[in-house]
């Protein structure tokens, strides 16, 4: 018989930790929607008792999700775990995802507490989660560099308190196939009990070996769950990616033998909705998302391509939803029509202001620019002024001009919470204009630590989409804005993140 | 005792191969004197028979380099063979590398040869190139996917004509860790003249394992050569990255138990090189080399690593080349601090003159930015009009403006071959309109197929530096421009694009 891999996202959770990827709730509910068309076993939403904005974002996930499971994280005491319990009530089916450290260094150096002391308190948190929820799922972290005696006593004590999932990270990235594969394998062997649970592997890719390391731990030591993110989204140089172990998988059944739910033809589209919001790109030469994946170059490739398509493809573009870039809508397209087209792009906004909202700006854009392609619209909609939430900051017009041999000048008029006003100044150039005359008035005094642009067609004819990403007092946020005009996108990037800034409570952050 | 892990490089070549990286020859001598800094063994400069652009390039970085082997690729035929020796004539030390198809996928429909006719392919084009030289690579094509009995009879064939090193590439990425590693181990047993060469891994990363790959062929396979490039450049999902395989070895250490030559400090600026050169972006979340991969944003990782480093950190950032983004010159700096810089920096300019028109241009943007990083630095030096070669488009000066409600227009003065031209448009924004403007005039009837913005410091205040893409008549280039107006950047961008369609020739293209 084919076992099941379970595949348990943590875009939501472990990737928004990525500094500068943190997601409004909002964002974070359209994600998990197309996370749920993927057909994902288990969505990490986030990690309730981290702050109250999480805490809203896992109920609101919770409750509109019915096809995965959804899961919190939770350090191992009650207050996180009631908390996580509470976010979770009104899902379908839940998880709680409860985690302390194994590992020497981190329980001398980070939790200054006891090996016993560790054991304990893993065992009532455990018990205490199960109490509340049927689905508990144990991480020891760091569990990779643990020592091995310690560990199987911490697995087995927790088996015995009736945790039904035991994930063991490679927290840092330090692990290499064959030697994780058999870290997995022997504790399986050695924990009397392990039979009770489903053993799982979070690796991360600091050494590039993220997948590997992980399906390792699936062949070689019999995990039968992989958490991992879209595009490898995660603090450092990220998580084991979700659409490289998945199309692994399936492209190498005849040595995985293993059946996985995922729909793999929303895999594209899930891509670019997480690097549209985060503002994080995907570089050409990634594996199945990137622009380059499916792409032959060469003279003799091409050629081979041609007379025989498996001479140089293993997969099918069109398997992981690469479509050709299709001019979709125009000036004279309805609204019925735009509803349609988002919801085969996998957006579905959550309610019908919200389509009116992107219905109107996609007739605005309609008028300005001929052939509208998906990724104009999928730009539209991951505008923030889309989405509902009253913001303090709106652009209103702007005027910019710049000529060699002089120094380049913006005027701009925005509304603050609905008052007009207008600031001016020259820059290095016309966008650092746009935004001095911005900050002229606002005085945010916040770092600019990124700023980029993504063209979104490939052509300066298409909607230009722009990132900003901004520092103040130890909080980073991201603004997105898009406009065929760079200069306004920039500009409205600017106050969308502006407005982040303003909303957003501090809050404790989690494992890796 | 400890073997030596030879690291050849073919980012000049499998990585040049990947739509839209094409190089000059002026660029990628400047990354083979980065390579060479690096310390790679061997460094394949390119495919000298494909295009007499090709084997100027081989030639000319064969006649600059002298610490590393200099490599060409050739089909296995006695043209393809005679064009590399000749190009590599001026090296220190060089290697012909030759390559025939062995999988019968490839045999048949590719090359439409007989298992017998290929063997003797090989065997004659082995023996050629040992006459012309005495290092001497062997590539069964798609080598993975061969048969193993007839893999056997090729590889014993061509170690008795001479061939030094055996490379067996997974052309299409289909491996998996276990599967390559015992594969290679396989094939070192059975070949019963094995032990007379160097055995070499060459993977690609279709499934996300090409790093695993590589390291399980030199592991469990015994290989002792791995081919890689910077960035994982390559077609589709690229080939394996040399950072991380590099680090890799070094961190773990305690399990490969392998030496290296590489000098890891100019990994970042040869990462940033290769990116810049290409317009390739690197994700943040890349291992090694990405924005992110040494960052620590979740409350806890950051306590953990105030408290012990090691907690979150198997690397050290500085190991690598990472500094913190320092201000290293401004207004006052001198040529001669200036002309330092780029050494520490890693950029040797050709002559004299050149070195007198980047400072130029330093002092240029000096008068307009007061803080210069080395970000700035690098973006002057790879603009293109720094290079020498004589340019048929060049910008004068340019006009641009916006204003909500109204069209954007611009309009530009720019020299055709030395001779004044002014240009006008609308567009859909500032940037369409400038390059509006240019088309008008110069008509190339090119698609643009990738626009790109690199913000170099992360903030508007830096310069912008943009990639454009032109396609025609199935020839790719890239144009790169930077200066703090994106709008001029754009331009120059443009033009400098378009200077490379009229210049480049033709070529044939190699295998993955």
């Amino acid at each position: 018989m084919t076992d099941k891999l379970i595949i348990f996202d943590t875009t939501l959770r472990d990737g928004e930790q990525s500094p500068g990827a943190s997601m409004t709730k909002d964002e974070k509910l359209r994600i998990a929607r197309q996370l749920e068309r993927l057909r994902v076993d288990v969505i990490e939403a986030g990690f309730a008792a981290s702050s109250n904005g999480d805490f809203e974002a896992v109920q609101s996930i919770a409750n509109a999700i019915k096809d995965s499971t959804i899961c919190s994280l939770s350090r191992a005491n009650d207050r996180d775990i009631s908390r996580a319990a509470e976010a979770l009530r009104g899902a379908n089916s839940s998880r709680i995802h409860t985690f302390i450290a194994t590992s020497p260094l981190h329980m001398e150096k980070k939790l200054r507490m006891t090996p016993e002391q560790v054991l304990e308190q893993a065992k009532l948190a455990v018990r205490f989660a199960r109490n509340l929820v049927s689905d508990v799922e144990f991480s020891p972290e760091d569990g990779y560099r643990s020592d091995m005696d310690f560990l199987c006593r911490v697995l087995e004590a927790v088996i015995d308190e009736g945790a039904t999932t035991l994930n063991i990270p490679d927290t840092v990235g330090y692990a290499v196939p064959e030697l994780y594969g058999n870290f997995i394998k022997t504790l399986r062997e050695r924990v009397p009990n392990s039979d009770k649970a489903i053993w799982s592997v979070h690796c991360h890719n600091d050494l590039g070996m993220a997948v590997a390391n992980s399906l390792a731990g699936v062949k070689i030591g019999g995990a039968r769950q992989v958490e991992c993110t879209i595009n490898g989204l995660g603090e450092r140089a990220g998580n084991c990616s979700l659409e490289e172990v998945v199309m692994a998988v399936k492209t190498r059944r005849d040595y995985f033998n293993l059946a996985l739910n995922i729909d793999t033809q929303h895999i594209v589209a899930a891509s670019r909705m997480v690097s549209q919001t985060t503002g994080f790109v995907v570089q050409p030469n990634k594996a199945v998302v990137g622009a380059n994946a499916f792409a032959h170059a060469s003279g003799i490739h091409q050629d081979g391509v041609l007379k025989a398509r498996d001479t140089y493809e293993i997969m099918r573009a069109e398997d992981v939803g690469w479509t050709a870039n299709k001019i979709v809508l125009g000036k004279l397209s309805g609204r019925n029509a735009f509803k349609q087209r988002l919801q085969e792009l996998g957006v579905s906004l959550e309610s019908e202001q919200e389509v009116n909202l992107a219905f109107a700006r996609f007739k605005e854009l309609a008028d300005r620019k001929s052939e509208i392609f998906d990724e104009d619209i999928l730009a539209l909609v991951s505008d923030e002024s889309v989405t509902a939430e009253k913001e303090q900051y709106g652009l209103v017009s702007l005027s910019q001009h710049s000529e060699t041999g002089e120094r380049p000048r913006a005027s701009i008029v925005f509304t603050v919470d609905g008052k007009e006003v207008r600031g001016e100044s020259d820059g290095n150039g016309p966008v650092d204009a746009s935004l001095k005359a911005i900050e002229s008035l606002v005085k945010s005094g916040a770092e600019m630590v990124l700023y980029s642009v993504n063209a979104i067609s490939g052509s300066t004819e298409s909607q230009g989409e722009v990132t900003v990403r901004l520092q103040n007092s130890g909080r980073v946020v991201n603004g997105v804005g898009s406009d065929p005009d760079i200069v306004v996108a920039s500009a409205k990037a600017y106050l969308s993140a502006l407005n982040k800034l303003q909303s957003k409570a501090d809050r404790v952050a989690a494992q890796g």
